[in-house]
């Protein structure tokens, strides 16, 4: 399964992969198992209507409110400022993108700006991911390594049926991916060495960083997380132990 | 439901209790949700007799080895060692236990010695506990605060059918119970006050920690947890808010 570039349509024309050292999938989970840009666009629409941003496009909103995420976390990760919760860098990059649309965060309730925050409580899976993520826990545990907190991962996880074993990610690291010590905290708290644990993600750079702790590495194709007009991550840019088109061929390709 | 002590045979006859303001249900895992006693003997048994310790009882062997649990624990809490995970913790307590039992140690292949050490990751729950915790996670965050590590939770959990929604407890926050910050911690990760979260706990020591951290308590009575002579904890010594004889009595009374 190595070679330069899958295109994940390629994967079901290969031969079943199996990764008999993997114990652990952990999993990137924003754009990976749930759709990010749907959901935020969804609870964004009344509230940008409520406030007279009519032209506005909801999923742009989401894209804008997403575009800060990287940049809050650098910070993080810089030494700039200390670990925050997820939920805490959202809400000030949600604050952040409202004068772009016209909204004035003066005239909005505090209770009415933490409501939208807790959009990303409520992603909605992609239709494959419960049902891959249950075939891959038969054998293996399962896991979020995600920089969303653990609330935020529980919410999801109740709300949406995501069958984890626990939750990791950067709260339990207290550092944000593409940390080093966000994949490391995994596997030790796991108590697994790295090469036992796979990411499973939909994004190069993610695995890209995984890889380089030693992680066994899954590229999910997710060509539509940013829509329609989407360029970046629409293909498997490395080796990566495995590549598929979505959860299910996941678990077919590793034998779950 | 508060008064001086009740003992958990008059619950039924009481009505049913609400806890309105709780959104997380935390248990105590050894003894409060699965047989320690038990399970270790079960698997010191073939052990003892291989070792020649034909005599020994395994459940005296059990009891031994647990004894040893407060006292080490006792070490992280008072700053004497820094935090260990649970596993390194019984790992040296089974080493100090072999003696009193006539075995030698040093005749025992290292590997042997793990392997035994896992019989805390493959405890069976108390016949109650999975229906009861399925109850209860319809409508409450369900998670384990106990002082086991987080990949022992896990095994524990896969092999046994417990749906935690999250694995918390001591090596989350590098704190053992009854340390009020094992306690707290909890509390900060769900985002809730302490007096949302719910402390389940067999043992009265446990719940009245929990208590002086603000939260919530449930005692749920486990009289045969230490076998048929047990003298602790054999009934509640406190006004919790919740006396119940089993997991499901508790999710009668709190309604789930």
């Amino acid at each position: 399964m190595r070679g330069e570039s899958y295109p994940s349509d390629e994967l079901n024309r290969r031969k079943p992969v199996s990764l008999p050292q993997v114990k652990a999938f952990v999993f990137d989970v924003f754009g990976t198992v749930v759709d990010w840009r749907g959901g935020v666009a969804r609870e964004a629409a009344p509230f940008l209507r409520r406030h007279g941003a009519t032209g506005a496009q909801p999923e742009a909103f989401a894209d804008a409110w997403r575009n800060r995420y990287v940049p809050a976390m650098r910070k993080v990760i810089s030494g700039e400022r200390p670990f925050e919760q997820l939920d805490v860098l959202h809400r000030e990059n949600l604050l952040d993108v409202l004068p772009e649309f016209g909204i004035d965060q003066n005239a909005i309730a505090s209770e009415e700006i933490d409501e939208l925050n807790l959009a990303w409580h409520r992603l909605d899976p992609w239709p494959d991911s419960v049902t891959g993520l249950q075939r891959l826990k038969a054998r293996h545990i399962i896991a979020p390594l995600s920089n969303g907190n653990i609330r935020l991962m529980v919410d999801m996880a109740k709300r949406a049926g995501l069958p984890w074993d626990a939750i990791l990610g950067a709260e339990v690291a207290r550092m944000y991916k593409p940390d080093p010590q966000a994949y490391l905290r995994a596997a030790e708290v796991l108590m697994l060495k790295p090469e036992e644990l796979c990411l499973v993600a939909a994004h190069n750079d993610d695995l890209a960083a995984a890889r380089k702790c030693g992680l066994r590495t899954a590229f999910v194709a997710r060509p539509y997380e940013r829509g329609p007009g989407q360029t970046k991550d629409t293909k498997a840019e490395s080796d990566w132990d495995v590549v598929a088109n979505d959860m299910n061929a996941l678990a077919d390709a590793v034998g779950a």
